[in-house]
């Protein structure tokens, strides 16, 4: 199959070398840097014993996409500028969205293609160059259909699927991305904030301490609390397998690039303002990471 | 006058520099280290453009102290440890207690001396070695009596008063400290966790939304709301004439030492629970300055 994945950056870059084993992938990327990078160099993947080349064509991210199946793997506040691109894409070409947070939930609503896809990446990955990545950590990706038929879906998890590298559906697009969120939610600001790997908050008693305040407002804004004990669970065994990570949030601030808080955190106390709710913890992470970001672009 | 200070941080090297220049000063020091440095070199004071040694002369702080007058200078979380060799001073020796915060308050309670004095220190002084100190920012030193008559506070005054290095006396102690901590709990704890210098919190629009929520909850829990205007000014004049410095307690993060938090946000957090308050912001920046000592401690 043609596929076509918008975005060099890690999630880009990891999809470009394992799709390409079955498939002849298309990245289109930002910079002409990096196109010309990876067309003279392909991409190198690196995995826990071993390094594996892909020869993968590149092109500018502008350039018009032609391919049978198109993945958006770009961050969600770099979406807005992307909408006129993905707007001449064909109207029957399935598009495959992985961004994290639900602040993309919005461009979707006005977008006229038959088939679009959610999905959320549950592997870790880590961007080493231009044209390198490293899988940092093996996982799944999970993907739910937001518009479309389940047919459709089902054809293209088959396609996609590979043994070392797995797909699956999900009824429901929205409680995948909840899922998520509420992790995400919980790990990235905190960590990003007191600088810290994802298995200080266990490990450290106010850390957990305030892990759990923060979890507690996300749960009171999502009406989650129902399932409380599940998503704690689920948030301590993701700070377990991933104890001496540092979260995407906190490598965006380290690196001086904008992070995904709008997505993330911006939603919630967008949702909780909307339903009269008090969230001072989410509220000061918010706050406190948008500092952080308006600092690093001020030096 | 022998005066004996006790504690050789920055404020005691600094104090013990300039009282020297009119009395004899003993500096008590909690390692032996210090000890035999200071009466080997003598104490460096660094000012803007010059440099100026003292030779003072120092001994352990377990050793008794036989002076007519004393200041206490160690941080208000090694009080307790202290109070055995305070206890042993004679009754009629004043002592000066120049503590942060107001932690200490609760020690002074059961001391039997005639004259304890309370004062908040508003020089900028950093500890460059064992026998170096550099005075950063010129200052006041303002006193007020905690216990004892007025006559023998203006007396003490007017002995240390000098023209480059000035004493003043307030009227009420307590009035003295609560405009001393609010200064305090609402500039260091936000700086060390974001890990800014104190301009920032003006020139940073996040910051400073935080530092008036957080400067929101301090009026809230010492009901302050009729000077709230005059104290507001009084920090955002404070962040300026230092926007250059780091906080004290930054600092300390910086270098692994304990901070003052527990005498600073510990006292409000305490108030504000008796008084059955809700002050999350306050409650988030204690935890995560305590997270961020046990840490240093673990590493």
């Amino acid at each position: 199959m043609k596929i076509g994945i918008i975005g060099g950056g890690s999630i880009g870059l990891l999809f470009s070398c394992y799709l390409s084993e079955n498939h002849q992938v298309t990245l289109y990327c930002r910079t002409i840097n990096q196109v010309n990078m990876i067309n003279q160099c392909g991409i190198t993947l690196q995995k826990k014993d071993s390094s594996i080349l892909s020869n993968i064509h590149a092109k500018l991210s502008t350039e018009r996409v032609a391919d049978e199946l198109v993945l958006v793997t770009v961050k969600q506040y770099h979406l807005p500028e992307l909408l006129p691109i993905l707007d001449k894409i064909p109207q029957h070409i399935p598009l495959l969205f992985l961004q994290n947070g639900m602040g993309h939930l919005d461009y979707l609503q006005k977008m006229k293609h038959d088939n679009i896809l959610l999905g959320v990446v549950e592997h870790g990955a880590l961007k080493i160059s231009l044209s390198t990545v490293k899988h940092t950590g093996f996982g799944t990706t999970r993907v739910a259909a937001y518009k479309g038929d389940m047919q459709k879906l089902m054809a293209i998890k088959n396609t996609l699927q590979m043994s070392n590298f797995p797909f699956e559906i999900e009824a429901n697009y929205n409680e995948m991305l909840i899922r998520k969120l509420v992790v995400n939610a919980a790990i990235n600001p905190l960590t990003a904030l007191l600088r810290i790997k994802n298995g200080d908050l266990l490990s450290n008693n106010y850390y957990f301490e305030l892990l759990k305040e923060v979890f507690q407002e996300i749960i009171q804004v999502l009406c989650l609390q129902e399932l409380e004990d599940t998503y704690f669970a689920s948030i301590v065994s993701i700070c377990q397998s991933t104890s001496n990570n540092y979260s995407s949030m906190l490598k965006d601030i380290l690196e001086h690039r904008q992070t995904e808080i709008e997505g993330i955190v911006g939603v919630l106390r967008n949702k909780a303002e909307i339903q009269k709710q008090s969230v001072p913890f989410l509220q000061f992470l918010y706050t406190s990471i948008k500092g952080m970001e308006y600092k690093r672009w001020d030096e």
